[in-house]
């Protein structure tokens, strides 16, 4: 047992005490895992959209101070009450969604939406006594996604926490938690494109590229990338995609621009942006008879998806998916083994690393536009 | 050969001379099979409720004289130029949707919505040389579907025909041209559901209780109906449906009901009206992590699907399909198999039977809501 296990741990964390303002490096005190919970040692983390997107808190309710954080790799530092499949050492990704394994979605072959440790972003304390592990001077510091990651220490629910291959490099396979899995998986597991098929992405931001990535291993022959960013598309390149359309360049709905270049439209279409007009344009893409299109982006709050019913009596079928379809504890140590056989490039979506201390640099390169994944060194 | 091979043949037809006047018993001239044509001696058709809609011509050009008809059954009585998966005296099912082989929907496994021979409601003449096969003293008669079996003799594209076991029964197995075989392919080929699932079926006409039929035959454990009209709750038990919903008897959305019902959601739904608001029922009604809705029924022109996109990303699924997603020539005759070993029971569907003077009382039966399928004995 670690000489730590069942103490306080005092380390450093990047809070966000209100919205939109610089995190701050602080000195907080972790308290021990509870029962059912783990604690880990964060090695790396990398910046999602996400966060940001919550620390900005446009659209949600605020909840400050707190530390954000969700794609990660650490090592088990120890483990609460009752956790069997986890021990100190252990190498771990934590992940915003998790694997309980005895609810229904748990038990269902086609689901990973966990009744119990499906994502929360509003709630900021455990699941099991409703309280923070983190303070500052006795002051509760909330939880993010029951990940925050943005800590030298974190407590996460055991179902949530994936263990890996500890061969594996922690400062690439941390990108795994998240962005990369939900675009990877929305191709892979749910539009499932056959060799020599078509597919169209929309957005080609991290999601979007781990996405077009998916169909690039499935054997796709035509990847059709769609931005509103002419710039992405040459980094697009390196993720298989072959050609792109920006839906300013023409005058009309870019599902017909798509569907005149393929002879009645693509095979199959991930849509990773959120907007709504995309999703619309995404199935509508497909070609009828077979055409898949597949939702991963997240769209706002009054969003209302909008299409004669006619195309999909066409025999289209629209899909949604959700951490592309991936359940964290069991899936996740299979794509990590798939990355460690070199079928999946993780390398080409690691742009830019920082250490803790210049974490806020991760979110200007974000908000910039110019990173696709900044990796955070948690121990410099 | 025939002895009518070759020559016109005088028969009886029932002719439509305009919108929702009674049909009148005329002696027609059907000319021989043109190229890639099959002159059928229909035995037996039966009444289906899109007969009546174009009958009746709301929503639609008119198109007049006309003869209607596409469910049902006859013997090949001669083959035109190039068709070699026909000969005279094959069992025969004709049908409203084609298979020309050649073209992508045909070549792909996922489709049957053949490029060539998709229905086309609009046309009333044969697609090789632009004529009608059917004439009363000169006067062109329209076709209906590509089929026009309310014609003791018609003209179908080879493409459009099904060659059957010579055993099987063609008064039964002629309503497996249309209605039947579209519920019943939506369940088994398109919603799939597992055994012991649950599924919700809106619409207990005769392709709802067929969609019904093929959840009972997957081994569903609830099927439940959805229709405004609670008289036909008992009837839909011989079709395994075990519960009744009628969205009148409450002050909430049916899919609100129907989650309440099933602890969340159904795992399948399958909606067979043409409402736009029982398509979003349907749709809503799934369970989420893995609820598949299929929508069968067609729609108005103007109708707009709408849902909330979240609804999607919470991995639920939704699929059109058309004529159950069965490929006319390849998959009927096996469906045929189906009901001669006793797994699909058809008898259950035939509520009604008239000889060809009557077929006005089929009309009338099926607009009063009385028969789910009345069978026209041509010969009689």
């Amino acid at each position: 047992m670690s000489s730590t296990a069942g103490q306080v741990i005092k380390c450093k964390a990047a809070v966000a005490w209100e919205a939109n303002k610089p995190l701050v490096i602080e000195e907080v005190e972790v308290a021990p895992p509870g029962a059912g919970e783990v604690r880990l040692k964060i090695l790396y983390t990398a910046l999602c959209h996400t966060d940001v997107y919550f620390w900005e808190a446009k659209g949600q309710t605020p909840l400050f101070p707190r530390i954000f954080g969700h794609e990660a790799g650490g090592i088990v530092e120890s483990v609460g009450e009752g956790v069997t499949h986890l021990k100190e050492g252990d190498h771990a990704l934590p992940v915003f969604t998790g694997e309980c394994g005895e609810c229904p979605h748990c038990k269902s072959e086609e689901s990973n939406m966990c009744d119990l440790l499906r994502i929360n972003t509003d709630r900021g304390v455990m699941i099991h006594d409703g309280k923070a592990r983190f303070s500052i001077n006795g002051q509760p510091i909330y939880h993010f996604v029951g990940t925050s990651t943005f800590s030298q220490y974190t407590v996460v629910h055991a179902g949530c926490v994936a263990k890996v291959d500890p061969a594996a490099p922690l400062d690439k396979i941390c990108v795994l938690s998240c962005g990369i899995c939900t675009g990877f998986g929305a191709t892979v597991n749910v539009a499932k494109p056959k060799p020599g098929s078509s597919v169209a992405i929309f957005g080609l931001g991290a999601v979007g590229l781990s996405a077009a990535e998916g169909a690039r291993v499935s054997g796709a022959s035509r990847i059709i990338g769609v931005d509103l960013n002419s710039s992405r598309f040459e980094l697009a390149k390196k993720f298989g995609v072959t050609e792109f359309v920006n839906p300013k360049d023409h005058d009309k709905p870019v599902q017909e621009v798509i569907a005149e270049m393929t002879n009645g439209g693509v095979d199959r279409a991930v849509e990773c942006t959120g907007s709504i007009q995309a999703m619309i344009s995404a199935f509508e893409c497909v070609h009828d008879g077979w055409g898949v299109a597949v939702l991963v982006g997240v769209p706002n709050k009054d969003d209302a998806f909008k299409t004669h019913p006619m195309n999909f009596l066409n025999e289209r079928t629209l899909k949604g998916t959700f951490y592309g379809n991936y359940k964290p504890r069991t899936d996740l140590p299979k794509v990590v083994d798939m990355y460690m056989r070199k079928e999946l490039e993780l390398e080409k979506f690691l742009t830019h690393s920082v250490s803790l201390s210049e974490i806020n640099k991760a979110f200007d390169y974000m908000l910039k536009g110019e990173s696709i994944r900044c990796i955070i060194r948690m121990e410099d």
